[in-house]
């Protein structure tokens, strides 16, 4: 698949979006009209520039409001689009956008527009310039693509072929089935976006919102494989609007693109492998390849479970205690690094103690079950993951790593379902020694990360694309620095359940007092992670931690009050929950109960409980658990 | 009228809540469940912290998804109410808000509608609450504010009335004017909020983008008057679910919250007197007062135009040159102050040598002409606009200032449009000595200020309400770092004009090496303000600065290749413009002629000259000098 991208989805001049793409490995770009505009290269400059760089220049775009106009607007827009040809011919462009018409359309006579896009064409081709012609979603008569199609096919001239945007198509809900019977000799240009689904009218939606396939809710796969059993072997090339990729790092940004494109090609080959058409089920295995080669990746399982959490910290025993309190048993350092393992059933925490002097405990690094590590690295490599080393001796078990956009480590370990992971043995002396003589069984069922807010739907795409994790529904949490955004990626089965937190952007920066308006004494806010362990009887692992003088995060009063009004609970649970500070939640498919722990540094613990099915987080609770913790960051900053 | 204030508007715990409300002046306030049930103050700790700071405890809110449901889920719904009921008799709170079913409402019919409301009312009054029921916007059967008082007025219980919210009203487009037939002692609480308008579905744009009244697109001074004809005397309380206000300084929100609080008092006073009912007309001067006694503020017409602009600067020598190229003449220095005088017929520039060491050259203040400093200065005072002494000796002119939410000191002159302002005589020797000999007449155009993204809405109240200046449509303009946010504030004659620009976020927390992920050497992008002055004859200015030595910002040649394509200009105009680096627009009503100055510090300047009745600012020039600026700093940056 010949990979291309638009200079508009990118921060920076045009000379740094050119560097970034050729870097991410894009075969060619589409020059967006206002780059070009406003660049101090040369059209001549930018042509060798991109010959030096190895990026075709696939497309010129956009040329607006050209058709349904009358004769005198005609003759105004065809000089306009002579003046682009004569300018495309400079930079060696063979290719230019036109959109159906918006702001100047003003008769809807499909046999009029048909007309004046042979006119178009016929001018376009004697400066051997083709014409992709495109229905907006908010043209304001061409809107459909079919529409634009048949216009296409009314001229059936050389020059004049349709581009077909999976925005204006996927936005507007049409169907996208019929793409398989056009002419690939009459499909000049294929862009690519994804996007949430939002109620907003469609300009703005689209001007903002678009993100890079596998970011959104569209169904991409499905739009490509129609394209490809079509016929069409062109550039796909990404289109995205999008405000926070156009002030965020522009390499990067590239190589998050890039990373879309490599996994939609996946994701198409494997569309329609899945949904062959009549003829090729007919044909069954000997059935004829589509003209586009997709190409594959390793093909991996969805992880089956967490392997490991690590938590780094400059001074260790605020965490070992916190751990010892909850049950976990210290199981000895490494025999080579300066790290513990402490276990609590399969739930098993690392305490690296390589931290700077100055460093916060913090959430450093999430290991998960996988089939093959080797496997399963190989795919995050071709996602173009960053790979992060990790030093091993000979006979030790070496970890496939990568880094993940927040710059949290993933790891790729051999899964154990059944019983420790080979690595625990290079901990020693083994055996919970000093942890409490009968610690119950318990998995980590969550962790939480929080997300840098240029870098979140590049971590969606990362967790989808690298660890075949999904995004579920997101949810938005009060707090009392503001909302939080949350969004949840497990695997089918709930065996690895990821929660990504976007704070809120003044505590990203570190609170109001940066802003230089709070009053002195402002704590500086901090955001917090953690990591959640589930256990089969939270009641008695509650009592136990108590026992061993675990500090819990205090929960006010009116919770219980609220809570009693809301679910008409048994007062002995009720006095239960109060005494033991849990929190609760039911819903149609169960119970939940769970607890926090204070924070060390940027980290806390959970411990949940989950009864029948229940298969959320307890975020009716998480309101709750945030003024709480912010009270006592408050207090802590205030007496400090 | 008697204020108030939903504690879900504003960010941190309710204690803080509570505090910033009795700072800024609130008379109540609204408590928001989930402030409360994540509080740690019990319900006699809030109830008494609210007598100690002189706020009254006006409405519980909210209670939901009550009516319109089957008699078993009713009991349910009844038991939860008055379990809340209980709760409110604990805070000493006697109006609880009830909104229309969305959740679970499964029966629609009036009548029985109307049964389960007279039961819930039947139940609060044993508790002495009343019920205020309000029509949500997206109510599954009641959304519609007269249907909500149809079933207070058939219930008929002296316990149940109706909650007015202007949000859930205007953003239906329902017409307002029945209220004012609306029985007074039927309606509990009226709730206000003003919002943008955008197409988006009505839920997410009314939990997101609500703002405080006069920072928004609604009509809420129809609506208040019409509140208030009917008879209403009880709270007008604010609520405003905002993401940024939520994350923002609580007390400085309070503060913009209130603001927005008094001018919509003045601005429903005002409404009232130019939209008088048929009986208040024939009554002429001798009509009765409404009930609700609106309090007025002092009256000023909007200012007449720009006294002066300051610049603040540590070293200023590339000012006093840049000045002095463009033309302006130095008229001396103030004779106690630290601050130079530089003028260009009307247009007057400030240099303010009193910057510490490091400060960056910057916009510091800028002047208005109004009637009355002094009545105008009471007006910006009342509107808590937070005053900024100026030291002045006893013969010279005493400035009234104030600090502009972006901080920028704004002073409210003595207007003198037919001669210099008193003041300049403080400077001396007077005459533009060292300036040339014929310098064309100029006046300040526009201003164009940077404005942090917490205090952008507050800042488009401050300049509305503080010195009557009215929004324009905003526009958003393309950089190489991201989306600029433009919205202009003019007076109706254009006599002012001042540009608020809301700067990508990543450019406001200093580029995007701040997050850690860019490559060394990436440039920090400091966000740029400037000072437009206006001419007669932009080409003939033009010429004389480049015979200074004016270094002019440098326009691509791919920019006049561009606006010779869409624009279709005289060959020989066309060269003139690229000769001097002059940028061009041109629309239905005149043409713009425009240049850019390099930039000192953070401030650059533009001399415009606007032909015909041309009103923009060449927005679509704007991507060039966002583009060009940036290529600039990039590549000092690297050099340095």
């Amino acid at each position: 698949m010949r990979t291309g991208i638009a200079t508009v989805c990118l921060a920076g001049t045009l000379r740094e979006k050119m560097q970034a793409c050729a870097i991410a490995g894009f075969d060619g770009i589409e020059i967006f009209e206002q780059d070009l505009v406003t660049s101090s290269l040369s059209p001549e400059q930018i042509r060798s520039m991109a010959a030096d760089l190895g990026l075709t220049l696939d497309l010129y775009q956009p040329f607006r409001d050209f058709d349904s106009v009358p004769e005198e607007l005609l003759a105004a827009n065809l000089r306009r689009a002579e003046a682009k040809f004569r300018l495309m011919s400079r930079l060696g462009m063979d290719t230019i956008l036109v959109c159906s018409n918006v702001a100047t359309a003003s008769i809807d006579d499909d046999g009029l527009r048909a007309a004046q896009l042979s006119r178009l064409a016929e001018l376009a081709g004697e400066h051997g310039v083709r014409i992709a012609y495109e229905a907006l979603a908010w043209g304001k008569y061409v809107n459909d693509y079919e529409h634009a199609h048949r216009l296409v096919e009314l001229v059936d001239h050389p020059y004049l072929g349709t581009c077909l945007d999976s925005f204006h198509i996927l936005s507007r809900d049409w169907d996208t089935a019929p793409i398989e019977r056009f002419n690939p000799e009459k499909i000049f240009f294929v862009q690519v976006a994804d996007a949430p689904k939002l109620s907003m009218d469609v300009l703005s939606w689209s001007r903002h919102h678009r993100v890079f396939p596998g970011e959104g809710q569209f169904k991409l796969a499905k739009f490509m494989g129609h394209v490809v059993r079509a016929g069409y072997t062109g550039p796909v090339s990404l289109e995205v609007f999008n405000d926070v990729f156009r002030q965020s790092d522009v390499e990067r940004t590239a190589v998050d693109a890039m990373r879309s494109l490599i996994w939609l090609e996946e994701q198409s080959a494997r569309w329609l492998e899945a949904n062959p058409s009549p003829a090729e089920a007919a044909a069954g295995a000997g059935r004829r390849r589509h003209p586009m080669e997709l190409a594959t990746l390793p093909r991996v399982a969805e992880p089956a479970g967490f392997n490991f959490a690590e938590v780094r910290a400059a001074d260790t025993a605020a965490l070992e205690t916190l751990l010892g309190q909850l049950g976990f048993g210290f199981n000895g350092r490494h025999r080579t690094k300066n790290v513990q393992l402490w276990t609590m059933g399969h739930a098993r925490v690392i305490i690296n103690e390589e931290a700077p002097a100055a460093a916060e405990t913090a959430i450093a690094a999430v290991g998960f079950d996988v089939d093959s590590p080797v496997i399963a690295a190989a795919r995050a490599q071709q996602l173009k993951a960053p790979a992060v080393p990790r030093k091993s001796q000979a006979d030790e078990e070496v970890f496939q790593g990568f880094a993940a956009p927040d710059s949290t480590e993933i790891f790729l370990c051999q899964g154990s379902p059944d019983g420790a992971p080979a690595w625990v043995s290079e901990f020693g002396p083994a055996g919970a020694e000093t942890g409490p003589a009968a610690a119950p069984q318990a998995v980590i069922d969550h962790v939480n990360l929080a997300q840098p807010w240029q870098h979140f739907d590049e971590a969606v795409l990362f967790y989808t694309s690298a660890l075949a994790l999904e995004p579920q529904p997101y949810a938005e949490v009060a707090s009392p620095s503001g909302l939080v955004r949350s969004q949840v990626m497990t695997t089918r089965d709930g065996g690895v359940r990821l929660v990504l937190n976007l704070a809120p952007l003044l505590q990203q920066e570190g609170g109001p007092e940066q802003a230089g308006t709070a009053p002195a004494g402002t704590p500086r806010r901090t955001y917090q992670e953690h990591i959640a362990f589930a256990v089969d009887d939270l009641v008695a692992t509650a009592r136990a931690a108590r026992g061993r003088g675990l500090e819990f995060l205090q929960i006010p009063a009116n919770y219980y009050e609220d809570l009693d009004a809301r679910f008409d609970l048994d007062p002995a649970f009720l006095a239960t929950l109060r005494e033991l500070n849990l929190l609760y939640d039911r819903d149609a498919d169960g119970e939940f109960l769970h607890f926090y722990t204070a924070t060390v540094g940027s980290v806390f613990f959970e411990m949940v409980e989950r009864r029948g099915s229940y298969d959320g987080y307890g975020a009716p609770n998480a309101p709750v658990r945030h003024a709480v913790q912010y009270d006592h960051l408050h207090q802590l900053k205030l007496t400090a």
